[in-house]
């Protein structure tokens, strides 16, 4: 296990948090404790989108989501002083469960800030790894200001959600790495976007095996910071975001940002609508229960806006995560 | 592609009606019509179970279950003469949309023989699939009388739901031979019961491969001839059936009863509260839809039964289909 070099938020490579060796790292790094998760298709949904779709389903992975990967190689790259303390984090969501899991695997403790809107179902899953919860209020400021309490008070190390070279280089690179080693003709990648993690790693993963891969974020209408940044050529963030997909409100952070500027092609916005009838396809005709969160890339493939885009015509096998 | 050598109803091997040899030709001649279906775990779900529990989720093969891997089997394996004419069923459920889906890639028609109260999505599926909906009446009576009227009128072949040779050697023990390719470690498999030709080739199958597997039988408590009939040591027909899974209603059939009562280690009788807890489960923690009579094999390794029966203590990494 080697140790974390910093505190996990500078830059390295071509001046990104991570590159494809550093992704290569966290696969074997993290191996022992996730799951290769399925690819699943469909022809009926092949006959609708126009194009062949393989889904990543992450949504089987340990406590639930992608997440377990970014959490996994964060706290397995601590050396054994600086995980003695435990961990932290702030997150309403699955980030906050898979440190939970990851810091109970590593036997050291867990403390996770959660904001007081949380869904319920997202503290259970917490409670159940042994995770010790913090309440906070629902603004960032709060989170990020109870989180750094708990950090001077207990000397745990802070695991960001998505701003953080271990996060962004495993939680985000192994899964496009399975993707391309189980589906290797894949020649386009879409991903939800929220603070940009995940869609960090798998671009530099993707890119980093193929730069002619395609990479294409999903974004909820009611949260599109992402494309608005783009678009601006700076991070923007919103006054306020409304989405079923609550799990894709963040905003880009200062690792991510300089990626999704560069690497990502495009940015599909989608409304709510679209996302619930895409979970509505994934629990009818792939069977699988996904949250808003992870349907929206569903919804981008069957988007008008995607059928619009210069990627279109160039995609045929499409990995959807 | 080798033809049938009989009408699919002629016992074969140790008096059997499939083994070990007919399963891997099955293998073969099925491999570029069906999904090599993912396996699930999940370290709560085993938590509770106290065992090892691996979930072979036949719910993302094509057409939605198993059926297509029966029917294909018994379609590819007709001479192109034989096949000419088409091919003809009677089911309620999955095997009606699976023999549409297999005619439709061998390019041969299908008359589906449905009685009218069968659900309007497995209808819906059919019509999908390019099948030619035939009405029945409800009972098993009217459903063989229609279908063989249809074979007279038409030339067409009966592929039998499950009492069929090639359907029981096939759409059956290939799922056992998959699943002991992906997990070889696995020493119990539990099996949903209906006219007992899963459980048939998954017997066949495992007993082929390592004789000291178990091999048990998960029946809804509203429709339990086949526990009635091993506890009778005779074909048990019920005059009527009352449970939520709808697809295990049928009877056991003269090929599916000798592999049954010689085979198939104990039948795990579960009501209908404990199937539907047990949905609830695979949607909540494993997050895959699944019909009733697809997570009665969840429903029973949960079970005060099993933890009852001789082959509990004996299990340890268990197989659920």
């Amino acid at each position: 296990m080697g140790s974390r070099d910093d505190d996990g938020q500078n830059a390295e490579g071509q001046g990104y948090a991570a590159d494809i060796n550093s992704i290569r790292e966290a696969q074997a790094r993290i191996a022992p404790y996730v799951h290769k998760t399925p690819i699943l298709s469909s022809t009926s949904i092949n006959a609708i989108a126009g194009k062949q779709l393989f889904f990543k389903c992450e949504c089987f992975q340990k406590a639930g989501a992608f997440k377990i990967r970014g959490a996994s190689n964060s706290i397995f790259a601590l050396d054994d002083i600086q995980a003695a303390k435990g961990v932290v984090t702030h997150s309403s969501g699955n980030h906050a469960a898979a440190v939970a899991l990851a810091a109970k695997l590593r036997g050291i403790p867990a403390y996770i800030v959660i904001p007081e809107n949380a869904p319920a179902c997202k503290v259970e899953n917490v409670n159940r790894y042994g995770g010790q919860v913090i309440w906070s209020d629902v603004t960032m400021e709060s989170r990020e200001s109870t989180a750094k309490k708990v950090q001077e008070e207990t000397g745990a190390i802070l695991i960001h959600p998505f701003n953080d070279k271990y996060t962004i280089s495993s939680g985000q690179g192994t899964v496009c790495l399975e993707l391309l080693e189980q589906v290797p003709e894949i020649d386009t990648i879409i991903v939800p976007i929220s603070g940009g993690g995940l869609i960090s790693g798998v671009a530099l993963a993707a890119k980093g095996i193929n730069p002619s891969i395609r990479v294409l974020a999903a974004e909820p209408k009611g949260a599109d910071d992402s494309a608005q940044s783009k678009a601006a050529g700076r991070i923007i963030k919103l006054p306020a975001t409304n989405t079923i997909a609550d799990g894709l409100r963040a905003f880009l952070g200062d690792l991510t940002w300089p990626v999704v500027r560069d690497l990502v092609d495009d940015v599909i916005v989608v409304d709510d609508n679209a996302i619930v009838d895409a979970m509505k396809m994934c629990y009818e005709t792939l069977k699988v229960a996904v949250e808003p969160s992870g349907a929206i890339g569903l919804a981008a493939a069957l988007s008008d806006e995607f059928k619009e885009s210069s990627v279109w015509h160039e995609s045929s096998k499409i990995g959807i995560i």
